[in-house]
């Protein structure tokens, strides 16, 4: 019979404490409690794009039915965990200050569930407002509330559309928020913020991770879109210090697709041991790779990579020892009209496996895959 | 024998008051006398790009050396006026803060020897820092400095790389520069900010102006390399109202080449009636034609635009009744090796005639041209 399953929040300084004390969490929801013998259900909620065309009718529209399409997983999957890899605002259409405004829509359906969740950054998340060309001709700029603020011409409405920087986002996500397990990350990764990692842990046995959930970020927006040697390096650190055995399995989460995903893509259609339903456009990688890929396929424990940004892409491939996942549009803001829907990645303890399944906006369910911890890949497929 | 020509301010509030009351200028240095009996001498300092590769040797030198033309030219040609024409700076290098710093260095030469300047934005000034990508590889970021501010985050440095709004850098320039006749322009045309005119008149008749010099934004860095709609009416409704029937001549001078400098330009080398020295890149225009270039050639008293941008081209070519003339890069910023210089523009009063020349930083002269008010085109040239 499996054990309760909980998540913990692993700080960098105080993870020790945390091993030794699940009791005392660093704050009264720092774990979350699973249904009794259940795996450990996490819902990936990818590129929403809320505040897309905020300036239109038809933007505003798609944010609610970004929000349906949330809703309506959450009944049909009740997961344990949500995952937002990125891409929650479209940050360039956004006029307003603090775009933090949509990002809170964008959480408001987990949060209302009573779901904690975690959140990586996207290349659209803090991306500079881009101004309408249209906006310079007859008729002008429309009218938009721009709110007096503190600006360095004291006294003007700050009509600045300065756009809204990562840590103002994450800052305002985690204050906010109880269920939020999302991290500033350690500052000296900065520009690069989305990097942290939690651990899943049962209740039978609290002393033995389940788990570690890595999270990182794939940079874009107002830096390159890439994870650092400094990022690799972290990863590599706290990998070494939380599981130096490498007996926790770890899976990893960022926005971004590495460039190893474009050795793996299929050519035409989806054929094993790839699974998937939709192939619909060339894998859009990171600009460079400065190290994360070959640290996590030396790995043995690093098991899964999921990313998003990639709206035409679901499928899953194996690449060395590790697979790379696409999760699914969930949005209906961001390019593309492929039906809506989330990857749900279950985890379960004894023996270890994590299962992976695309739940739709109406529902139905396909794309069921083991994502098995060492693939006995057969070369004749 | 030619009077005295001055330079004052028009602000949109007290023209009148400005007109009838010359001895009460809006600021001590409000207007600007010239030697008795000369014209009125203008030097164009175009795309200086100070700040440009900051984080190198190579870029700081660059700065001296564009400092050392601005000397060189104003030791040479003992100009009355200075327009500091877009490309100041290089934002988009810049990491720190506050980017008037570096804007403060490229308007020193000028100040330093008592001359009056204005200044218009061009596509590089409010640009977005762009984290160059080899930063996220191994040896990783470079040591900044990064002063503590007021951000969001409370207590954490200011190391946000969030560059510096044209409304910042020119509160900074006019604040702190007596000399400086810049100008916010209008509000209502933000973000689109040096949009204003000056008058030239005489001193043995302050009642009647020789010449408007108006100033426009074009655009880019933070917004579309465009000159709006409504710049388009602002110049209209300004131009009628300060010079209703067109008796009074007027210069135009911004950034970016509108499209019909491209109607204009020579296929091969510079041929006549153009006039210059290099043609050796296309013309890089702005995004979109919004009306400025069919008011600019329906009124009979505009007589000469004048650009920077495209740093190979140095020619003036006629367009309908007007000049196009392009400016000579200035700075050892920005792209290209072609020799720096600047283009002077030299007004008369009686006759009214506009001269103009590139004076190089050695000290030679060439291109000199009569930009005549009505030009006689002669089609078999």
């Amino acid at each position: 019979m499996m054990g309760r399953l909980l998540l913990l929040l692993i700080s960098p300084y105080l993870y020790s404490l945390l091993i030794s004390t699940v009791a005392l969490p660093t704050k009264p929801e720092g774990y979350h409690q699973l249904r009794p013998g259940a795996p450990f259900k996490i819902a990936l909620f990818a590129d929403l794009h809320f505040g897309e065309a905020e300036s239109t009718d038809w933007g505003p529209l798609q944010d609610v039915n970004s929000t349906r399409v949330m809703s309506s997983v959450l009944d049909d999957e009740n997961p344990d965990f949500v995952i937002y890899l990125g891409d929650v605002i479209t940050a360039n259409n956004i006029a307003i200050r603090n775009a933090s405004l949509y990002w809170d829509q964008a959480v408001s359906p987990t949060r209302a569930k009573g779901i904690p969740w975690a959140s990586v950054f996207g290349n659209h998340d803090d991306a500079a407002f881009e101004w309408p060309i249209e906006w310079f001709s007859a008729p002008g700029i429309p009218k938009i509330h721009c709110p007096v603020a503190n600006s360095s011409c004291s006294g003007e409405e700050d009509c600045s559309f300065k756009g809204t920087q990562r840590l103002e986002l994450m800052k305002n996500e985690i204050e906010l928020n109880a269920l939020s397990y999302s991290q500033f990350g350690p500052k000296e990764l900065w520009p690069s913020v989305s990097n942290y990692v939690l651990q899943i842990f049962s209740s039978e046995n609290p002393k033995s991770p389940v788990a570690f959930l890595y999270f990182l970020d794939s940079g874009g927006g107002s830096y390159p879109e890439v994870i650092s040697s400094a990022q690799a390096e972290w990863f590599r650190k706290k990998a070494l210090e939380i599981n130096p055995d490498s007996r926790v399995p770890e899976i990893i989460f960022w926005h971004i697709p590495s460039c190893a995903y474009k050795k793996v893509a299929p050519l035409f259609g989806i054929h094993k041991p790839c699974v998937g339903s939709i192939n619909k456009e060339k894998v859009a990688t990171q600009e460079a790779e400065m190290g994360i890929m070959k640290l996590l396929i030396e790995r043995v424990s690093a098991k899964a990579v999921f990313v998003g940004h990639n709206h035409g892409l679901d499928w899953c491939c194996p690449y060395e020892k590790l697979w790379l996942c696409f999760a699914r549009h969930t949005g209906y803001g961001g390019y593309g009209n492929w039906d809506r829907g989330a990857r749900i990645v279950e985890i379960t303890q004894q023996p270890f496996s994590i299962k992976s399944w695309i739940r739709m906006e109406d529902g139905s369910v396909h794309s069921e895959v083991v994502l098995s911890p060492f693939i006995n890949r057969d070369k004749s497929m």
